[in-house]
């Protein structure tokens, strides 16, 4: 171990974690791949911390697994035996915010839902706000090109991202893009290394698009339906007529139930699925237009309203999806993405799978850009999904990509799509991906075993 | 030239052409450099066309020039000695345009506007409008990541781009990307390749985004400023109020000139700049806030209309600004971007450089994306821009630098601006973009000396 007591001297002090008991804590994300055994854990403060730290790394042939909060649901963050996790959560200076440019420079340990307030006192918002908003960090956001609610209206986070400062495997320095709206100096590096999952480099430092905040609350609809399809035929519906939501939220029935049994929401028996939406945009009716396309796509009860109280209500519904499902048992949170016309389809496929397999799905879809997350939910005392769950879930994928969609939407390969990646990936690309991970990353410890 | 007649044999009848006059027409794009001399144009008309000439040209180590209706402001289509200019114009179809899903799949030889034009037969629109669209190509858009005037609002082309299938320098194919909104499977291949202007492969098919087309006409105003900095400060005005302008473009006193000259349009002596902005979400009243932000920021003269006539006639006067300048000289045309509030200073700092110098610069901007485009005239005589417009044009690239800024918003580095590159890209970039380069094009036969 003489080589930890050289990254305990790189560094300040207290920095290099090595208490099996603590650097457990920063071995895992929210899945249930069981980790490796790290050989310690750095909580890095600076930009040169990170610098010391891959520098002692490639020195000494030590695989490096950086971390934001652990909010991953695809194992991205796992520690692997012998490695130092590295973690960026203290780094979390917003170093500039712009109103004149819409922009924020911010360090990757800045929670998403900080800078969100932080923008909103310029009138201004960070758009990306995946469901961990409130505690997922921007570093995190940017290795898995996080999505969220909003990005129905809004796109993922590499639509709000303009440049990156990212320290490179042997320790060096890159910049990457630009502080302008547009640019094409060089090739798209900021694009590559959002969504990498830490194998290309860490991310020190991010420039950030912001946009005008809505200046009034958003109107918001909510609407029962007898079956999925009709539900599907709905959010055809409403995209087609130009209105532009904010938000889409789909729950099917099972998810609902749970929602029922917890907090007693009233669901009647022949609901099949909930449509969540909202418009921000302030034009007159924009939510009462919504509802009305529902109705006409066979709804059966619907509600609008533009009050904040009212929305809380109606918006209240899908937050609790999660918490409920959780009750149920332990949850293997999927996340496949169709074209939208196939949405009813996959709902279909997703439902077959379950039953085939008797297994409990709930699937909550980002129904405006098709992309589902099936619900595999399991015995609490199980330390991960068994089998017939694993083969519900294949089948699952493999649904998705014969309907012409994708393994993840916003989730990212992590360790655990990594069995699928194949079906999904022609060998010429991953051929390319490993040539272009060789360029960056020549010695293979940047978070191996991850994404590609 | 034994190895030439191998590809004759290798493509249908007609497809390789050496006759030095018409090779000659397919050496240069719309900048002055002065072309190497190919040793053949293909023009291809399918997939199978572009692998067979790239196996070709791998095999025999011969330079390939892709190219798309060389409407390119950089030289990135420019002919090298001894290459192949791969010509992609006769790759015409729109293969699938699904209004469903609201994506279109295309060859890179369709003319941009009219991709366009069959998506607004369904109520869509494909959003990305570089001046040049009715004549320019998506391939030739995908390669340097063009811009235009809606990208205000709607961004660039990669932001309407899912899925790409590319020709490799082997002649492997190679997809990338998706079909759906969302998708973060491996790396981001379909990024890297938009904007790299021909030198990682040849792009033979895109999956394009499509968004719904505006239901009503485009509210339109024009105001006059009577200096640069009150212009500019509409400009922010506008931004922070939130009017989310479909196009807002601005034109410098020079550029109003020429076209005054040119046309009459009563430009009054003491207007010193004109911004046009457009809105076209259907808000009632929109181009009137703008009108008024204006009028509050030292506009005299302002004009709004809804009418698809008047807001010809308002629209038409920039449409006019490039001819005009053309019937003044030579152009060299420039395509600086600053973060938006250094808009004003840019421009002093362009107008300084031309006084420096000698040298009349009529400038238009993409203003709401602090995108400049200087118009550096010149003798229409002379086969290049002479010494002191190119000592005029290094003092702009220097002051956009400077200012935070960009060499290139849109047009993209080619040739032109590679003598600039390492001014505004650090060491450790270039070396990352050339190991990139080096894994897709190891034999270094993909538009050489260009781009990176």
């Amino acid at each position: 171990m003489n080589h930890l007591a050289d990254l305990v001297d790189a560094l300040p002090p207290g920095r290099v974690l090595t208490d099996p008991d603590v650097t457990g804590s920063y071995a895992r994300d929210q899945t249930f791949l069981p980790p490796g055994k790290p050989l310690c854990a750095v909580t890095a403060e600076s930009r040169e911390d990170v610098i010391a730290t891959l520098r002692w790394a490639a020195e000494h042939r030590v695989p490096v697994v950086p971390r934001g909060a652990g909010t991953g649901l695809a194992g991205g963050a796992t520690a692997v035996d012998g490695c130092v996790t590295l973690s960026l959560t203290r780094m979390t200076a917003i170093r500039e915010l712009s109103p004149a440019d819409e922009i924020a420079v911010v360090e990757p340990g800045v929670i998403t839902a900080d800078l969100d307030r932080a923008a909103r006192a310029h009138g201004l918002m960070y758009a990306p706000d995946p469901s961990s908003y409130e505690i997922s960090t921007i570093g995190g956001n940017l290795a898995t090109n996080a999505g969220g609610l909003r990005c129905v209206k809004y796109g993922v986070t590499r639509d709000s991202v303009l440049g990156l400062e990212v320290v490179l495997a042997d320790g060096r320095v890159l910049a990457t893009g630009r502080r302008t709206m547009k640019g094409v100096t060089g090739y798209d590096l900021t694009g590559l290394f959002v969504g990498s999952e830490g194998t290309l480099g860490v991310i020190t430092e991010a420039t950030l698009r912001l946009r005008r905040a809505p200046e009034t609350p958003p109107a918001t609809f909510a609407a029962e339906f007898p079956s999925l399809r009709s539900a599907g035929d709905a959010v055809a519906a409403i995209i087609a007529a130009g209105c532009r939501p904010s938000l889409l939220e789909l729950m099917d029935r099972n998810t609902l139930k749970a929602i029922d049994d917890w907090k007693n929401i009233g669901l009647e028996p022949g609901v099949r699925a909930m449509l969540i939406g909202q418009s921000d945009d302030g034009r007159p009716g924009a939510a009462e237009r919504m509802a009305e396309l529902c109705e006409e796509n066979g709804a059966g009860f619907v509600a609008t309203s533009s009050s904040p109280e009212e929305t809380e209500e109606l918006i209240g519904i899908r937050r609790l999806a999660y918490s409920a499902k959780e009750r149920l048992g332990a949850c293997l949170v999927e996340d496949v993405c169709v074209p939208r016309s196939a949405l009813p389809r996959m709902i279909s496929e997703i439902e077959a799978a379950a039953e085939r397999h008797g297994v409990l799905i709930c699937t909550v879809a980002h129904a405006g850009d098709g992309n589902l997350h099936p619900v595999f939910v399991f015995d609490r005392d199980l330390p991960e999904p068994p089998p017939h769950v694993w083969a519900a879930a294949d089948e699952v994928f493999r649904a998705a990509l014969a309907l012409g969609g994708t393994l993840t939407g916003e989730h990212g390969v992590g360790v655990l799509k990594r069995r699928w990646l194949e079906l999904e990936r022609a060998p010429v690309a991953g051929e390319m991906e490993r040539g272009i991970k060789g360029v960056f990353d020549p010695l293979g410890i940047m978070n191996p075993g991850k994404a590609i």
